[in-house]
């Protein structure tokens, strides 16, 4: 049984986002990020082969979407699907106080 | 694609806790829990055929696990994994400001 406070022991900040996988369980990984300040390299795109779920639970995020050049701001409860193959970018994050995000992993 | 500000638009309080499935997706499906001062009846036990990942997203709550009779104290940010079968009750949630969940089911 895995139990954790998400916005606690957070890592320091440093020049990557700090990615860590809380539990992998069926198939469903569960990934806490912090970023501070981070952003996707200009002309960087994400295509992933899993549907992730993203909540962010601290700070302040802007996702943009290639389809239809969607831009979705995330604030604390913010819940954002995003499925298998949809090409998205991270264009900001808050550095301080840090961003945090859960992330759950799926096919 | 969804997209869902969770600690917006918070159901009206009622006598029960207010339950939303948010996504459903590949076996893995998403709710959003909201509380406003329920507890598990005495002596009542959740006792599920599947895994539930909960995370607090506002709000406080206590969780109690039948296993060595183990307290769980929720904060926003406390992520708590629920194994399946694992018997648990809802001992206490705070009602003003209401307590949000988010919970993850699959198998």
């Amino acid at each position: 049984m895995f139990v954790m406070d998400l916005l606690e022991q957070l890592p320091p900040p440093g020049p990557d986002e700090a990615l860590e996988t809380l539990l992998s369980r069926d198939g469903v990984r569960f990934e806490r990020i912090v970023s501070t300040g981070q952003a996707s390299p200009p002309g960087f795109w994400y295509d992933q082969a899993e549907t992730e779920v993203v909540v962010l639970l601290a700070g302040a995020a802007t996702l943009r979407f290639e389809e239809g050049d969607r831009l979705i701001e995330l604030r604390p409860g913010s819940l954002v699907e995003i499925p298998a193959h949809a090409r998205h970018r991270v264009e900001a994050t808050q550095a301080d106080p840090p961003t945090v995000w859960l992330a759950v992993f799926f096919r």
